[in-house]
C-alpha cells in the first residue's frame, strides 16, 4: 500500500481527529459518522474542529465503528460494564459488550476493579465495535494498597499501556483540586465518585495538588500519539439531590473548563463529565453552565437521578433527568441500571438500563430536532392507526417485549390483523371509531358531512381569528 | 345525633366542597386533607374556594379517605382499572383496587367496558378508600349498539345512577364540539380518546352539537346533590407526538375553560384533563396554557408520553413527560402501564405503572418545593452515606425490590452491616473513602489538615470572589 496516496493517521505525530479537523482534513472516521448521522462530512469536520463534537477512535482499536459525540448529533448512550472484586469473569464481560451493543449502547466503559483487569480489557476491546472508555486510576489503584501510595509515574504508565491497548477515551479526574476538597465537608453524601474519592484522599494525605492536574500535559503527550479522547471526570459530582449544584461541584467544573482549553490548545479531543443526582429544577443549569464555561465541549452525564428514594428503579429516576439534560444540550448519557446503589447489574439489568436511556435520548433528539429522529415516531403512529400490529412490533425499541405483551391478552395470528386491541375491545376502540369518521366523511353519509364540516371548520377559524370567547348566550335547547 | 350541632353536607342543597369553601366553612374533608398534607385547614379551604384544588368526595362513598388535588399540594397519581369486553372478573377488579392503593394510587378510575359494569363499580366503590372516578359514557354505550343511538336522557340517567352509587368524579367529554371534529382530519392518529371518538361520531351522525355540552347544566344539577367533581375530558387529545398541541387539541381546551367557569358559577368542583402524547419541548406549553385559560383549575394529565417508539415501556416514556408537566403545575397524573398500546395491565403492570408515576410525581414535588417532599430524599441519602442498608430498604419506594436486588449479589445478614456494596467492593467504595477523609480531618492526621484545608478554602473563596480565572502560569513541577 502506498501510504503517500492512502490517508493514514499513523503518518502524523498527532493522530487526533481534532488535529485533522483543524487542518481541514476529513478523515475516514468523519466520513463514516457523517453517513451514519445523515450529515455532510464537512459539517462533521467543522463540529470537531470547533471542539463541539468528538470521535473517540484509538488508532489501535481495529474493529471500531466510529461514533460521533456532540449535541448536534444523535444523543449517545454509554453502558458501563466491568467486573468488581466480589464478582469476576472475562467471558461474562465480553458477553456484556455484545449484549450492550445489541440493546443500543453507543459506547461502552470498562470499569473493572476486580481480578484480571488487563486481560478483561483486552478481550473487551478486541470484541467491541463500539468505542471503549476506561478510568485508568482504577487499574492503578489495584497495583497499590491505598490511594496515597499512587504516584504520577505509576498512573502515567497505566495510561500509556491502556492507550497502547486501544482504549478510545479515558476518564481523568484532574479537576479534583486540593482546595476544593474542604468544600465537600458540609455535604450529605460527601464524595461519591470513586475516582474523585481516590484523588481527594491522595491530595489530603500528601497535602499536594492532584497529580493528574499537575501532570496534565504528560497525559496530553500520551493521548496525542494514540488519539485517546479526554473524558474529564467530575470527581466532586453530587451523590444526592441535597448536594446538587453546590460549590464543590461548580468549583471543579471551572477547572474542567480550564483543562478543556489546555487540551484543545494541543489539538486533543475533550468531553466533560457531569452529574449524578440533581433535582428536576436544577438539571438545566448543569448543562447550560457546562456549555458556557467549556465553550461547547460535549457534555457526558450520568443520569442525573432526580430523586433518591427509589433504589431498584434508578434507571427510571435517571431517565427522567437524562431526557431533560439531553434536551438542553448533553451529548452523551451514561446509563444507570435498576441495580444502581444496590449491586452489580446482570444482563437483564443492562438491557433495562439501555432501553430506559435510549428512550430518554430519543425523546431529547425529537425535542432538539435531530435529523431523522421524529420520523421513527411517525412510522410507529401510522402503523398504530392502521392496526398494523406486525409493523408496530418491528418498529418497537424492544420488538420481543412488545409482541409478548400484546400476545398475553390476544394470542394467535388472527389478532395480529384485528382492528382493535384488548384494551378497548371492538366496540370501544377509539381508533376504529376515528376510521369510521373518516369513512363517513368520504362517503358523504346521510347529510353532506364533507361540506357541513368544511363550513364548521371555517366557522371555527373565524371564531379563532375574531379572538372572541365562545358564546353561550343562545344555547341549543335552552341549554348551552 | 343533633344535626344542628354536627356539621353534615346532607343538610344543604349543594353538597359540593366548593360551595362550603366559598361560604367560609371548613368541612371535615378539608380538615382531613389539611392534616395529611401538613397544611393549615384555612389554606386548604382557600385553595378550594379559588378553584385551584378539589376534594372529590361523593356523599355516598362511605369508606372514602378524602384526597385533595391541586398544584399547591402533593402531586397525585391515578390508577386506571376496569374490565374490558375481552377480559372480565369482579373479584379481580376489587383486588386491583387494593393493589393500586398499596402501591400508592391516590385515586382510582373504573374504566370497565365489559360485562357487569354496575356490579363491578359498586364492588369497587364499597371497597375503596381512594376516590373513584368513571367515564359514564362507557356504561351508556354498553346499553346501545352504536354511538349514534346515545340520547341525552340515557346518558343523564347513567350519570345520575353512578352519582347515587357514590362515584367521586366523572370524566365528561363536553368539549368535543361538532365544529372541532374536522380539525382532526389532518392528524396522523385521528381521535384516540374513546369518549372523544364516541362523541365525535354522535355529533357527525346527527350533525348536532355534542349533547354533553348542550346539557351541561343538567349534569351540574346532578353533581350538586352528590358532590361529584367534573373531570372535563380531553376527547381530542393527541395520540402521537405528531398531533401534539394542534388546533383540535387547543380548540377543545378553550371550551373546557369555558365549561370550567360555568361549573364554578354553580359552585361545582372541576378538574381539566390533558394529554396524552407530547414531545418534550411541547410539554410545558400544555400545562401553562391550561392554567392560564382555566384560571388555575387543577390539571389532570395522562402522561404525557414523550416518544411513540417504545411500546412495552410506556410507563417510562410517560413518567418522563409526567415529571415535567407536574413540575410546571399539573396536579394529578394518570398512570400509564407497560401494557399501554398493547393490552390490559395485570397486577404486576399496575405496580410498575404506579411506581414509575410516584417517581415522576415525587420528583416534581421536590422541584416545586412541596412541604416534606425533599426530606424523604435526605433521609435516604443519610442512610446511604451511613451504610445503613436496612434503613435504605425501609425508606425505599419499593422496599422488597430494593432488598432483593441488594441480596442478589451480597446475601446474608453480614452484608447488611458492611461499609461497602457489591458495586465497588471494599477498596473502591467512594463513600468509604469519603468517610476516611472526614476521619483524617477530625484527627488532624500527619499534617495539620484541618487548618491547611481552612486556608485552602479561604483561598478558593477569594479566587471565586476575585472573578479571576484559575492561573496556570506557575504550575508545580514545571507542569500545571
Amino acid at each position: 500500500m502506498d501510504s503517500s496516496k492512502t490517508f493514514s493517521r499513523l503518518n502524523y505525530e498527532n493522530r487526533s481527529q481534532l488535529y485533522f479537523a483543524r487542518a481541514g482534513i476529513i478523515t475516514p472516521e468523519m466520513e463514516f459518522v457523517a453517513n451514519r448521522e445523515k450529515q455532510k462530512p464537512e459539517f462533521v469536520r467543522d463540529q470537531i474542529a470547533q471542539g463541539f463534537a468528538v470521535i473517540p477512535a484509538n488508532i489501535y482499536h481495529p474493529r471500531l465503528e466510529p461514533v460521533i459525540i456532540g449535541k448536534a448529533f444523535r444523543t449517545k448512550v454509554n453502558a458501563n460494564i466491568g467486573n468488581s472484586p466480589t464478582t469476576s469473569s472475562i467471558e461474562e464481560e465480553v458477553e456484556k459488550v455484545y449484549w450492550s451493543i445489541k440493546w443500543g449502547a453507543d459506547t461502552v466503559m470498562d470499569l473493572s476493579t476486580g481480578k484480571n483487569i488487563q486481560e478483561t480489557r483486552m478481550a473487551i476491546i478486541a470484541n467491541s465495535t463500539a468505542p471503549i472508555g476506561t478510568v485508568p486510576i482504577y487499574e492503578a489503584l489495584s497495583k497499590v494498597s491505598a490511594p496515597e501510595e499512587l504516584t504520577p509515574e505509576l498512573v502515567l504508565g497505566v495510561i500509556e499501556q491502556q492507550a497502547r491497548q486501544g482504549v478510545d477515551y479515558m476518564t481523568i479526574h484532574a479537576g479534583v483540586l486540593l482546595r476544593y476538597v474542604p468544600l465537600t465537608s458540609k455535604r450529605l453524601t460527601g464524595i461519591v465518585s470513586r475516582g474523585g474519592a481516590i484523588m481527594a484522599q491522595w491530595c489530603l494525605a500528601h497535602h499536594k495538588e492532584n497529580f493528574l492536574y499537575t501532570h496534565f500535559r504528560d497525559i496530553i503527550d500520551i493521548f496525542r500519539s494514540y488519539d485517546v479522547t479526554f473524558s474529564l471526570g467530575d470527581g466532586l459530582r453530587p451523590g444526592s439531590v441535597h448536594d446538587a449544584n453546590d460549590a464543590a461541584q461548580f468549583a471543579e467544573l471551572d477547572t474542567l473548563a480550564e483543562l478543556t482549553e489546555i487540551a484543545w490548545k494541543d489539538d486533543i479531543q475533550v468531553m466533560v463529565e457531569g452529574p449524578g443526582h440533581v433535582p428536576l429544577h436544577l438539571v438545566r443549569e448543569n448543562v447550560e453552565r457546562q456549555q458556557q464555561l467549556c465553550k461547547g465541549a460535549p457534555f457526558y452525564t450520568l443520569g442525573p437521578i432526580v430523586t433518591d428514594v427509589a433504589p431498584g428503579y434508578d434507571h427510571i429516576t435517571s431517565a427522567i433527568g437524562g431526557a431533560i439534560i439531553a434536551q438542553y444540550g448533553t451529548a452523551m448519557l451514561c446509563y444507570v441500571t435498576p441495580k444502581e446503589h444496590l449491586g452489580l447489574p446482570n444482563k437483564e439489568d443492562v438491557k433495562q438500563g439501555l432501553i430506559a436511556y435510549r428512550i430518554a435520548a430519543h425523546a431529547a433528539d425529537i425535542a432538539k430536532g435531530i435529523p431523522g429522529a421524529i420520523e421513527w415516531d411517525h412510522q410507529m403512529s401510522k402503523a398504530r392507526y392502521e392496526f398494523d400490529w406486525r409493523r408496530q412490533f418491528e418498529l418497537a425499541m424492544d420488538p420481543e417485549t412488545a409482541q409478548n405483551y400484546h400476545d398475553e391478552t390476544l394470542q394467535g395470528d388472527y389478532f395480529k390483523d384485528t382492528q382493535f386491541c384488548s384494551m378497548c375491545g371492538p366496540q370501544f376502540c377509539s381508533m376504529k371509531m376515528s376510521h369510521t369518521l373518516h369513512e363517513a366523511k368520504a362517503n358523504g353519509s346521510k347529510v353532506d358531512l364533507e361540506n357541513a364540516m368544511e363550513e364548521k371548520a371555517r366557522e371555527y377559524r373565524e371564531f379563532r381569528e375574531s379572538g372572541e370567547l365562545l358564546s353561550v348566550k343562545n344555547p341549543e335547547n335552552g341549554k348551552f
